[in-house]
């Protein structure tokens, strides 16, 4: 379970009372999530999220917030941080930054289908063209530089075979940059778990704590990695097919970007290898929460290189 | 039934690309209001109220987009303008200036009890709270000033005792002013139709175009003589009770404030009496809905000037 900052009720009631959400009914430490510190929080008003941040820069934080707001207010199913008497997104609580957000119905689905890809594809074509607006700027934090970095750290704890594949993958990329690309703000994280289902729609998009500015592209390859995985780790084209052309639909995709996508997989792919080979190795003190296995990653990337990539059919 | 401006459903799907909504599923005309041509829609992501400006200056939309945004953001449950993508809530659609603003669930309650009013009296409070972070300013539309103006227009029409009756109270209001209550953005139009409740809990507070800065006090007025009033046009003890001491329990009244309350019940009466005879009298052209009957409100004047008005139990 990870509440690394406890909040008791009265100390949370008398912290809403600079907010104007009404009186404070109940609240809940939330399980999921390795990151940060969430309660789900009642009032009479609704139903809320409470985040206590515990890993991000504080300077960071804003471009997150702002960023929630933004495409809420763009009709985006997104959590929306709520402001307090100050008119301010972000608090403090316990000695934490702390932020107040809405909390969205629906359910995370385990095992999509084409019909859930087709969704997926079509919401962030939407959440893509709604951040176009959104002007303040956040390099993707766990883009190439991290990767890098990253790299350097875990090299050492890898055998042999795992330092060839992540030197390789590292020299590949180097030399495959995208700069002609259309980017603007992504999601970068979005797994099945980042999703909430509701009556077979999307009601919901959570968790933005590594959004950034990237490649639009970028986000379809983190989606298809996770959302449109056969049990060999092998992309089902089917699913692949309905999230490209959903997206597609609303917001064509360039040539560029057709030539660029097994790249793209690859590179996604790479991206949370290394994190979890990171988490795993060298865990944060006091982490709460055992790291995913790194191994799944490293499956992904080798079928990324080594099977041809499905596009649009 | 109050369409001025049409709008197709092919105009409207048009105009809803400028929008990350999704889909146009369906659209509706709004047959209740008599200022504005208003239109249920529904799209893949949500339910939505499309508004076409007919009566307001341009010039004065921004500030009651930005409040019920700035209200919506702190959990305020109002309708939430929804940006386009060039990141503006104000457009333009068949010639009008437009806006989309989220639907609220739930359904106005015809014959409230306490319990409904100090639902009420907790939503003006928190409602007041939230506004004070709010800088943009609006002058009261329908303020002292308007009143002066009004009361010229329709004089005319007026046999004499009502012409006296108005004359009492302009003079009456002209040396009651109160520049020292607390004052912000008011909603200043909270009747029964403009609250929605579900489950007994207050689910939305819409229409905002008479908003503007007056003294609080006037917003509780203003509820006060349409949600506490008997038949015979006397306020109810019990549900003005309710309603001003759930309000003191988030937002305490000053002495001040308890000493203004029976002029400022007359000053909302003489208002709403004011802007129903000139509705009435001179109706503007085009107008497609039959004027409310404005001796209702010379009812209400006349009985908060006979009988002393009661305050918190």
């Amino acid at each position: 379970m990870s509440v690394y900052t406890p909040v008791s009720e009265a100390e949370l009631a008398g912290w809403l009372r600079n907010y104007s959400v009404g009186k404070l009914l109940a609240c809940e430490p939330i399980k999921a999530g390795i990151e940060n510190t969430n309660y789900f929080v009642t009032t009479a008003q609704g139903r809320y999220v409470l985040t206590l941040f515990e890993r991000l820069p504080a300077g960071e934080l804003p471009f997150y917030l702002d960023l929630m707001a933004h495409l809420a207010r763009h009709a985006i199913p997104c959590p929306a941080p709520i402001a307090d008497l100050s008119d301010q997104y972000l608090g403090h609580l316990n000695g934490k930054p702390a932020a107040l957000v809405t909390r969205l119905p629906g359910h995370s689905v385990e095992s999509p289908g084409a019909a859930h890809c087709e969704e997926l594809g079509a919401l962030l074509a939407r959440l893509h063209l709604a951040g176009r607006s959104y002007s303040a700027y956040l390099e993707n934090p766990r883009g190439p530089k991290w990767w890098r970095l990253a790299a350097r750290e875990v090299m050492g704890f890898l055998k042999k075979p795992q330092q060839q594949l992540l030197e390789k993958e590292l020299a590949v990329h180097a030399e495959h940059r995208f700069p002609d690309l259309p980017r603007g703000p992504v999601h970068a994280d979005l797994f099945r778990d980042n999703a909430l289902f509701e009556h077979g729609r999307i009601s919901g998009v959570i968790d933005f704590y590594f959004a950034g500015v990237d490649c639009w592209l970028y986000d379809l390859a983190v989606c298809a990695n996770d959302w449109c995985l056969r049990k060999d780790c092998v992309l089902e084209e089917e699913r692949v097919g309905a999230l490209l052309s959903s997206y597609h639909g609303l917001r064509p995709f360039t040539p560029l970007e057709r030539e660029a996508w097994p790249v793209m997989l690859r590179a996604a792919a790479l991206r949370f290898w290394l994190s979890r080979l990171h988490d795993f190795h060298l865990p944060r003190p006091g982490m709460l929460v055992h790291a995913h296995d790194p191994e799944h990653f490293r499956s992904i990337l080798e079928s990324r290189i080594a099977v041809s990539a499905p596009w649009i059919a």
